[in-house]
């Protein structure tokens, strides 16, 4: 591709970890936090359920003075329900109908720190397998070049960020609006290809899955894997996470 | 594998980019450097065509003042032949008989530093596809953990080094002999599974060699993707690379 057609192209990659943040933040405008297992799943679902907003915040003591204010409190570590909290980040917990209009403030170990990360540099969007085609069509219609920010697992690599993103930065390339120059994006793409068919077989050798199937999650875990479950965009909006798609059905209406 | 097996084989992971060297350094015996384009190329082909030992160092004003010493100066940044060098990282520039016997000064964008960093933890050798089923069969006969460390490019991962690193672990893994227990290192078999009927064609797609594509390096891209062109075993010992399967051979001679 000419570096003239490029231009007029925006421009799409994936950054596997936090901590590589840094070497591409400046270079785009909108950045999709990913965390299939489990806080960006659980995000999605939960807007997508009736919950009105959702407050990612990085630490347990702000969650707990958040709670103690009449959100909703959920916080996760390592995997676990962080002791006096109702709930975690598990996705299935989020389908409740005694959730419908409430904010749920949430803390989990990677998904909310890439968050707070992302958010001091460009428009937070929370991407997961579960809202993958509403996500992909609401991102080519913004203007502005996207950064996929795979949240890993403490600071590596894990297998099913990356696969997400690639289905991502596959959908939007295909759609030839956007165009990627990386070969971590590359890769990623790869990796997508090979495990579309059966994403939950392709995880079986995924170090992060084994662990989490000994925390008894391996419903979760299907769950999380399967695409286009649900049609939310959760947005980042002055500190609370929103579904645009509901917004604009509202503004619809009006 | 349970964990009692996990504990009676040797670990074996592959770390994309020096940056996340910090995550794993403490866990491993063995550090492979990997620079296929072409700082660990060029290393493994210089000792084997008879290069006496080459020291690599960081930056060009150290290379600059051993090569005032007598060693034979080598140095590249991004991509070119530094000035006042007469050679920089093309493997083809070190099949040179003026060479045999010498000891070069050797400094490169990626790979020398990727060397430093981890001579400060662990034993240091040096991995390329070139001297792949050499390096592969010598890391299986030495105890201990192995971390496969990719150079990347300035940080960021790339396509060559993880499908080189990606070889090494499926031979070490292959063998019973090692585990691994990371995404990331999955990920790398995988990609090389994929690549290793043909990994010109399959690197067609990457940044790095249209990048160096540019430079008209067409025929050392081949040829660093060539696998076991060369049988040696480059080990840091002092400061210096020397091939340890001719420090082999010479003491069988006596």
């Amino acid at each position: 591709m000419s570096d003239e057609m490029n231009t007029k192209r925006r421009r799409v990659e994936v950054c596997y970890t936090p901590g590589q943040f840094e070497l591409y933040k400046g270079d785009f405008d909108i950045c999709v936090v990913i965390d299939v297992l489990r806080a960006t799943s659980a995000i999605c679902t939960g807007l997508a359920a009736g919950v009105k907003s959702i407050v990612p915040v990085e630490t347990v003591e702000e969650a707990r003075s958040l709670m103690s204010q009449g959100l909703v409190g959920a916080a996760e570590r390592n995997g676990e329900i962080v002791e006096g909290f109702p709930m975690g980040n598990s996705p299935r917990a989020y389908w409740n109908p005694e959730l419908v209009g409430k904010s749920v403030v949430l803390s989990t170990t990677n998904g909310t720190r890439a968050i707070a990360l992302a958010s001091k540099s460009s428009q937070v969007v929370i991407g997961s397998l579960n809202n993958l085609d509403a996500l992909c069509e609401w991102l080519s219609n913004q203007p502005g070049h996207v950064l996929l920010l795979a949240s890993g697992w403490k600071d590596k690599f894990n297998l099913e960020d990356t696969i997400c993103a690639g289905a991502i930065a596959e959908y939007l390339i295909d759609k030839q609006q956007f165009y990627c120059d990386e070969d971590a994006t590359i890769a990623a793409k790869f990796l997508y290809r090979s495990a579309r068919e059966n994403i939950f077989s392709f995880l079986k050798a995924s170090s992060h899955r084994r662990r989490l199937r000994k925390l008894n999650l391996n419903e979760d875990i299907k769950y999380c894997l399967t695409p286009n479950t649900v049609e939310s965009v959760p947005v980042l909006q002055n500190g609370a996470l929103v579904d645009v798609m509901k917004t604009a059905e509202k503004k619809m209406d009006v």
